[in-house]
């Protein structure tokens, strides 16, 4: 391919509009186009890195015996009334009618599809394990379409859907998966992302994994312990708090707090130490706006997952109205009045001495002994886990948090989706029972971003040989140089005829032109072929993330870029 | 790939609703599952299927320098007001909002995307010419799915788009797609595909070419000259009539014909020759259901599509209502009062002596001279080519119809998107110019089982080789004979490792079990491993096809069958 005809724009200024510099990169390069918000073309750079991430996910699917089917991108409504996630799933799920009015949905994930797929088919035991996976477009209906290729909302993803006549075949499949998916991010060049304990989240089932790529930009918090390996999204990770009761406590004191509204505030006006306050966090049920009042102990954050999760509804931040009942800012446990759902934080079960609030408008009160005070709650993990905090696992207050990006994600769904399917299979004793299932993701537009993200300069990507959109940029600096067109001309056919996937740059512009391009364009390998390297009979072989530079002797130099490819 | 293994269903039992033997024989053998109206899922026999021919067209567009690109499935509204064909196209085009009641459409057919794609980047004569492609899901809501894969609603398609600075370019690039057509569908096994004229449609521009596999199953009719070569879609071909004016006029008289409404009632009442009437036919524009009366010679029938071109709106056929001013099985030139569009094919042009209607109840006239009693009439040509009809080309009363599936169009589409979404670029002499377009499509599945319907027996599909799903399928009949087994799971591995794709039969089950599913998989070389061939120490090889069948001795076999594969 001749650079000169590769369409796509490649410019210099970063877009103001990009917070990632895989984004800003991957639009400098002529990689990809905006045609709606979190929507894109792909320009043939970009076609060609996803097509060999494909054949990576592709070749890593098969070898665990994953069979590739294709299900459809627009499903009938009915089809998600069977799991029951035609009403639960939000507004990501695109809903539509056709011409005959009937309802029809746009797949963002396909475990429907998987099961009416395979349920007549696989009635009995003896057809068991098998797994089917697709790659294919999907769409979801995302608030925040951002970083680019990150989080869009139409994409491109591999989607595999296990069935299994018991858990431990499940989990044997599982790891194999996870193994494949290790396989998978070190063959494009990110060896480094790491599996943590996740949320299940709408997808049901109990244990799942992501695969997590560590960098700023990631929209994921993951809590990692250094001491024993524990590693977890910080939406499934557990928050340990200890005890923290003293051994007298006072009595429950009504004090004036005018004008202090957040508990930082009334901490500081009361000379009180966070740690022993109790903070009031307000939500409402999406359904029909019901409150729901979490306590915890004024330092700590609420993490919504766990509330969710607890509940088995989606909820909102709420906006308290002057007559709801609520006393914004002045929320407390104690003589709260109104059909409200109340939840305790873990962090201040069994708790004395507290300060929070007295449901009257600039009044908190302080004493409070949430064993005396607050007899009958019950308490449950709510908040979210902290640096420095506890690690679930070995107990040491050793939990850092990273950001990542999530490049791929496993579940155990267990028999979610066929039991509410009706998919079942008789086994060895003629019994009905259902099939477990487990599911496995990989987006591939975001795999290869990520990959930018973390594999680029200041210039460009640096595309990991994987899948790098060419293996060699062949650059013919002075062009308008009949010698060095000869040879570069020559260069690249003999290139093309020994199959290397070559970008040849014989336009007549400026080496400095040329390199910008070729920098962007992040092919791991140029070749340089100038007026002054043919003068000194030699051709310059470059790695792009600079681990080589050579000047290679002219009748060498096919052999070696060959080599080098 | 064990076949034991191999999700989906094979089954004896035509299914009721199949009227095409490709879509029977592809549910039968476990190909494709329906999920809705024109939806289907693909299981991994068909999915191998359409990445071959999915690879073969990437090949040949990559030969004629396309460049792959991706297009998004769900586009914004606006890019498709931009070329006005949000507000033209019906409702094949589906329409939809987001979260944020933004409108948008399901891609079906990309020349807004591929323009958008484009336009910021070609704006100097220099770039051009340049092609780009994509093979990408669509989804177009069709009135009435039907034929299996042929008419489905959604689909993946290879949709090309060209770029050009002359027209003299563009028919240089359109002659070299049209041959790389030809490549693809020889390399598909399908080398009996023509080509001919037709109707560019809702696509704009003028000169097009569809790609056709004649079949009594397609739903095209095409007209075909076997003396000059001429071949048109029925839709486009020209209707010849030859003027029939005799030489006196006799006079215009009223006659009585009571409840004859057909015009075959009529001049079976009058004792006329249908050669001798003038039919109406009758349609009302889809807009504001206004009415247009076609006068057309009696023993013809109307091309719609004819009549769409020349109005330049979508109609439909008419709902006659007693106060519409029409007199339905009496309307005819003569008399005809009320605000209609009226419209004269050439079948009757000076035509003299013809039976019509009165546009009174029970009332037609004989005698009508269209030259005397219709004289301001304009005539065009709106009738169907009709079998044994004048050949447009060569003029000899030598036109065949056939029916065909269209597997593949090329369109030359002119400037129609590029000026109405404002593309431009500076030509050589700096003037704004408007690039001239083509585009080109082929249907993946449709073509899959297009060459299902012309490559099948009463027992299954018999795949070309460049596309089956695998190249060997392996039987190892009595799989509980020792020496069966070993010796065919010893070929079986020696085959997987000499990089032959296998299906594996080593089900214990009947050998007519076994063949009637091999029959169905289709895969073009069987391998039979037997007790009695072992006793003979021989084993079967054999044509899908019937080509050959041969016994070739056990330590020869796996050199014979890769020879065979």
């Amino acid at each position: 391919m001749k650079l000169e005809k590769l369409v796509g724009e490649r410019f210099k200024e970063r877009p103001a509009d990009c917070t990632a510099d895989s984004h800003a990169l991957m639009v400098r390069g002529g990689y990809m186009k905006y045609v709606a918000n979190g929507i894109y073309s792909s320009y043939m750079p970009l076609k060609r890195i996803t097509r060999k991430i494909e054949q990576i996910l592709r070749e890593e699917m098969d070898k665990i015996d994953g069979q590739e089917v294709q299900f459809p991108v627009v499903m009938p409504a009915s089809l998600w009334n069977e799991s029951g996630r035609y009403e639960s799933i939000g507004k990501e799920l695109v809903r539509f009618e056709d011409r005959n009015e009937s309802p029809l949905v746009l797949g963002m994930t396909h475990e429907e599809a998987a099961v009416q797929l395979v349920r007549d088919y696989a009635q009995s035991y003896n057809k068991y394990p098998f797994m089917i996976y697709q790659i294919q477009t999907k769409f979801r209906d995302e608030a925040r379409p951002k970083t680019g290729l990150i989080r869009v909302r139409e994409f491109t993803m591999k989607d595999a859907y296990s069935f299994h006549t018991s858990q431990k075949d499940l989990e044997e499949y599982y790891n194999k998966c996870h193994k494949a998916y290790e396989r998978i991010f070190a063959r494009a060049g990110i060896p480094q992302v790491i599996s943590v304990a996740s949320d299940s989240g709408m997808m049901g089932g109990s244990i799942s994994h992501e695969f997590m790529l560590l960098t700023d930009i990631g929209e994921d918090s993951i809590a990692i312990c250094p001491e024993c390996d524990y590693r977890a999204n910080m939406e499934a990770a557990e928050s340990i708090i200890e005890y923290k009761r003293t051994s007298e406590s006072e009595e429950l004191k009504l004090v004036s707090t005018p004008n202090q509204h957040t508990i930082e505030e009334v901490c500081t006006f009361l000379n009180a130490d966070p740690l022993n306050s109790c903070k009031a966090v307000v939500y409402q049920r999406n359904s029909d706006d019901k409150y729901i009042v979490i306590f915890l102990r004024g330092d700590l954050e609420i993490n919504e997952t766990k509330v969710k999760n607890y509940l088995g509804f989606d909820i909102h931040p709420a906006t308290i109205t002057e007559d709801c009942g609520l006393n914004a800012g002045f929320i407390g446990p104690v003589n709260l009045k109104g059909d409200f759902i109340v939840l305790y934080d873990n962090s201040i079960k069994g708790v004395n001495n507290l300060v929070c609030g007295a449901n009257v408008t600039d009044y908190h009160y302080t004493g409070l002994d949430m064993d005396r005070d607050v007899p009958n709650a019950e308490f449950h993990d709510f908040a979210k886990i902290q640096e420095g905090g506890i690690c679930p696992r070995c107990g040491k207050h050793t939990i850092t948090i990273s950001r990542g990006i999530e490049v791929g994600n496993i579940f155990q769904l267990g028999t979610k989706y066929t039991k509410s399917m009706n998919m079942t299979y008789l086994d060895a004793e003629g019994n009905l029972q259902y099939p477990i299932m487990g599911c496995y993701g990989i987006g591939v537009g975001r795999l290869a971003a990520a990959i930018c993200e973390v594999c680029h300069d200041d210039y460009g990507p640096i595309w990991p040989k994987a899948i790098a959109p060419y293996q060699i940029h062949l650059c013919a600096v002075r062009s308008d140089n009949p010698e060095v067109k000869a040879y570069a001309d020559k260069l690249y056919e003999d290139l093309l005829a020994k199959g290397i996937e070559v970008i040849y740059d014989d336009r007549n512009v400026s080496a400095g032109i040329m390199f910008a391009d070729a920098d962007l364009l992040g092919v791991p390998v140029r070749v340089i072929v100038s007026p002054r390297n043919i003068a000194q009979g030699v051709v310059e072989i470059k790695a792009r993330d600079k681990s080589f530079a050579l000047n290679v002797e002219m009748k060498d130099a096919l052999e070696k870029i060959i080599e080098l490819a």
